[in-house]
């Protein structure tokens, strides 16, 4: 009899809450406006804006990648660039979007434990900007929370950057894919991180964190509301039936399921880690901070690995590998990643 | 009591059909491989070659526009233009899509009743190719069936534009929003319609006959395949929970329920364009052959028309209204619109 | 004994004026720094200002094309299109450099008499505003004085549209490449011509003015200046041994020897329309105002005229051929082109 | 009396050689064709091609950046991405040209004493590769010879790349913009230096070897061919009195001006740099191999170099400077160079 596999590839393996589902069927009523103009795209978009408390423009679309690519065409101009780490998103695993749709310069700074910090921006900037008119002019400055390796900016690092940004005049964007498990994870609201960020624009996730597939980009600085309508329809971000993104997110904000979502997958990553570590043979790449946990083995283990858990390895070399867990991940399935490693380590010599 | 409106704004305000709902439903198992390596798109994508009965290569998109400016981004390359109609989507409801997309230039013919015609055709690209290196060297064609006021090339037009695009070396783009719309019109099958045209890339709707949200980007041509899995991700089309909308092509496609759903649509626009024909002070502007319906009404009737018919005004210098109908567009509505015309008819002098 | 054709094909086939070659030949000093911070480049923009009359910013650049785009790259934003006639350069004559640099939509409108029309100008606005956000917001009106037929616009003309792009929040670029003609067609200066149109930015020529090869990009908007120093090396207009280009301006403008040439040239096409209004078997296809002269010959004519000036047919099917007269045109030239059609006529039973 | 400032600030601050000049000035005759079908055109390209001693296509264009946009935009596809050094010209001393005008995402590998190492782009591409269709695909390695710090990659170095490239189907640019300083240092031919690297496009300088401004674009693989012509006028390459460019290159490839002006050059930079060698308290930062020379020393001479020398500080942490001599830096140049260190040395206590 085969065993079903567990499943740490990534939370966009999970399907969607029950609710979401719900809303979607809920939503299937004879006729409504197109182009985000039905009442489930109004309502979605306000309590989105309540989220956030405060003015804010939100539009509903339909990928990470579109949010980023919309978002960083809106905030940066022909002549400028935009700054992130080198293993952003947007630097590494959009397959050129940026430069093809926005069609300005990416800095990167080495990243640490996934950060921008300010010495590695002060130093870009300092390069960047050396010869004048002969380079582009740093204009953004793209950070992700968390960021691509599941660690999170604490409140006062994301202030310290954000007072940087604003001496080197230089606009704020967040790729906030799975911002849910950040805020899980500082114990504070959506709002305050962005307070603290002084994003200016920023790409929110849903699908990572128990949607079926819907995303947002909110506009923060009202100046850079102009044309923003006219640019979602351009970038590809513009959905007739918007009706069927935006009611997925009323459940989800509307007691607050995305919190127990993200608390759910950061408390799973947690058990997770905490097995791990307990494992001499095994070692954490990064402190767990949301749902991701990138641990290395003995590379006799990884094809034992994965033999049993649907998981990416994540640096072939160092024999890293990648779990995610999910709003979906169980107790159960926690339970059989420790009976799956006590078993290898039981049976395997390592190298 | 008030009333609720009839609406023939258009096929994107029409929910999506039960069973493509049930489809969505039914998708949401715990979990799938993202990015389209889940079964659902696999049998979606089996069921669309299937119904063109060749080899091609499928993609499911986000949009319309989505898929055009992927296909064209394909098919176009940086030294050519793109020839279509001055009513083309592509050209004139899509905010700029193409050239920012794209960054080719769009070339427009006049079109006849919709259509490209083979002397327009030939007439711009003498124009085009007067100048040599100093203007840009057509090297796509295309064009929307059904058009987009709702004509149906024939088969006989689009083998005489695929001949002459042979001759001229030019590629041919189909944007096939409604192309179910035209099969049905033509009695013919989808596999027919591409044939016809030797279509290349092939934009092929979804949404507008009864979907939630999916559409797909065709490759017929094979040596167009080389890299168009990075633009699909590069383009913004590539989806990470992508079941959810490859589910729907499966009922879609499984019992030719789009064919059901676009027959229905065009045999209400024909009761309706009945409707309009029998009444003196109307006028259709253009034959009526799939599901969308032009005319020009007294200036007095366009308040009266809007208060009980959701529709959009066309040509307001004209006083052009658009009705399109949908899988969804009852006979009880045909009715409606009968007796509507009728009172006002009968209530107004008209100007 | 072969005897040489005289050359009416375009101003830029004729060679530079002996005091700009001198010019460039008194730059070749041993060294000057480089980009434009040298003392040519200092003297020429100090008298190109002067020669309008206000402050201003000045590029000095490679081609006209080159003007074109560096210069809609500055003052066109993402979402917005350009309006020009269907004759524009930047439409039909630039190979896509628009589209493909930056990035934008070109709408078009049908010309008159060379001219954009007011009455043109509102309806083509008012069509690409009617769907709002899914078309692009017009953002920039591109006017050529004198246009691509030769013909000027009146300062009338040329305020009436500076006052609709006003009230419409359209900027105003001038392509200006034989701005020169304009001004003494007009028997004005080339301050008040773009006074008059209230130009927000300028493509200056020189080149088909007997320059060897310079032209200059003019901002006059103090708020498009932002980031135009990085654009300038980013549109690849950035010259490293700029001084070369720049001398040339220095005697072109130090005694208003653009005027000079530009007078020349004017006058010597008036003297060829004459010779072809006294003919009865020629027809001019438009009012001469500068140095080019379009008109039409019986078909028969055409290569027995090619036979001895060297010309372009322009609209073939029309019979419709084009001359240039230019700086170095010779009153010796004009007597042939006399001998010439007088021979032809006398000669020819016209078809 | 103030005494003249000797210039070692870059080899595009040098005027043109006088036969250069000379060259020019015969070039303005009457009338020729434009955009490069004038006899000068032709004669330079039949020129260049000789020196290369095979089939190849030449264009004549404006600027170092302007042949490295236009070449990168032939060579590379929508969906691919451009490999060079993190100190390749392209990347960061062009303003964003490549991503603003190509709109591929250029990757940079380090440079090892200003070279691509085969080890270094091995991995880059394994990185590249690692998550497939969500990455680009890596289609171009870009190299500049010599480095833009000055050193020559060897011809066995060369064969390396190249073949590492074919093997990995890479196309190969070449930013040559001073190739003729690295044939003379290798004692070579430009041919057998873009055979050994299996060229298949090159950006061959002119301007920093004696030239008043011209540049060329060469295309060796005839696949790319296709539709240049056009990209020349778009890339906004195309000059319209070519002949001015052209005529430059007719002295310089006549008598091989090129080899004794780089000779000339590379001569000059070897003396100055064995007085630095022999001056304890500076140090080379590199090998000097061309015309280019980079020392680091002691933060007090700085600007006491500066007051006698023009030249670039280059790295100012580092209180590195750079001096680039030229076709026209004379022996009493190298004298005073001499003179102004060993004063300063005499006179400083050096921190």
């Amino acid at each position: 009899m085969s065993e079903k596999k567990i499943c740490l590839a990534s939370d966009n393996w999970s399907g969607a809450h029950p609710l979401v589902i719900k809303a979607i069927t809920e939503a299937n009523e004879s006729y409504a406006p197109p182009y985000g103009s039905d009442p489930w795209t109004e309502e979605a978009v306000s309590l989105i804006q309540k989220a956030f408390k405060r003015e804010c423009r939100v539009f509903i679309v339909t990928t990470g990648t579109g949010a980023n690519i919309f978002g960083l065409r809106i905030c940066s101009k022909p002549y400028e660039s935009v700054i992130c780490t080198d293993i952003a998103h947007i630097e590494y695993q959009e397959s050129g979007a940026f430069e093809a749709l926005v069609g300005c310069k990416l800095l990167t700074v080495p990243n640490k434990e996934g950060k921008v910090t300010p010495d590695e921006l002060v130093k870009k900037l300092k390069k960047e900007r050396a010869f004048g008119k002969h380079s582009t002019s740093p204009g953004v400055l793209s950070i992700t929370q968390p960021t691509e390796i599941g660690t999170v900016y604490t409140l006062d690092e994301l202030k310290a950057l954000a007072k940087l940004c604003k001496e080197e005049n230089l606009r704020i964007h967040m790729d906030g894919c799975r911002l849910y498990n950040a805020a899980v994870s500082l114990d504070t609201s959506l709002e305050e991180i962005v307070k603290a960020a002084s994003v200016d624009i920023l790409s929110l996730g849903g699908t990572k964190n128990g949607l079926a597939g819907a995303e947002a980009l909110i506009i923060f600085d009202p100046d850079l509301e102009k044309g923003a309508d006219h640019l979602q329809k351009q970038m590809l971000q513009l959905v007739s039936k918007m009706r069927y993104l935006s009611a997925q997110y009323i459940p989800f904000f509307k007691n607050d399921l995305w919190q127990t979502l993200a608390r759910k997958a950061n408390q799973k990553a947690q058990e997770i880690a905490s097995i791990i570590k307990s494992i001499p043979e095994l070692s954490l790449s990064y402190p767990v901070e949301t749902n991701q946990i990138f641990f290395i083995a003995p590379k006799a283990w990884i094809p034992l690995i994965q033999e049993k858990i649907i998981c990416y390895p994540w640096d072939a070399e160092k024999n890293e590998i990648r779990f995610i867990a999910s709003w979906n991940t169980t107790d159960e399935d926690v339970e059989k990643v420790f009976s799956i490693f006590s078993e290898i380590s039981k049976n395997q010599i390592t190298i």
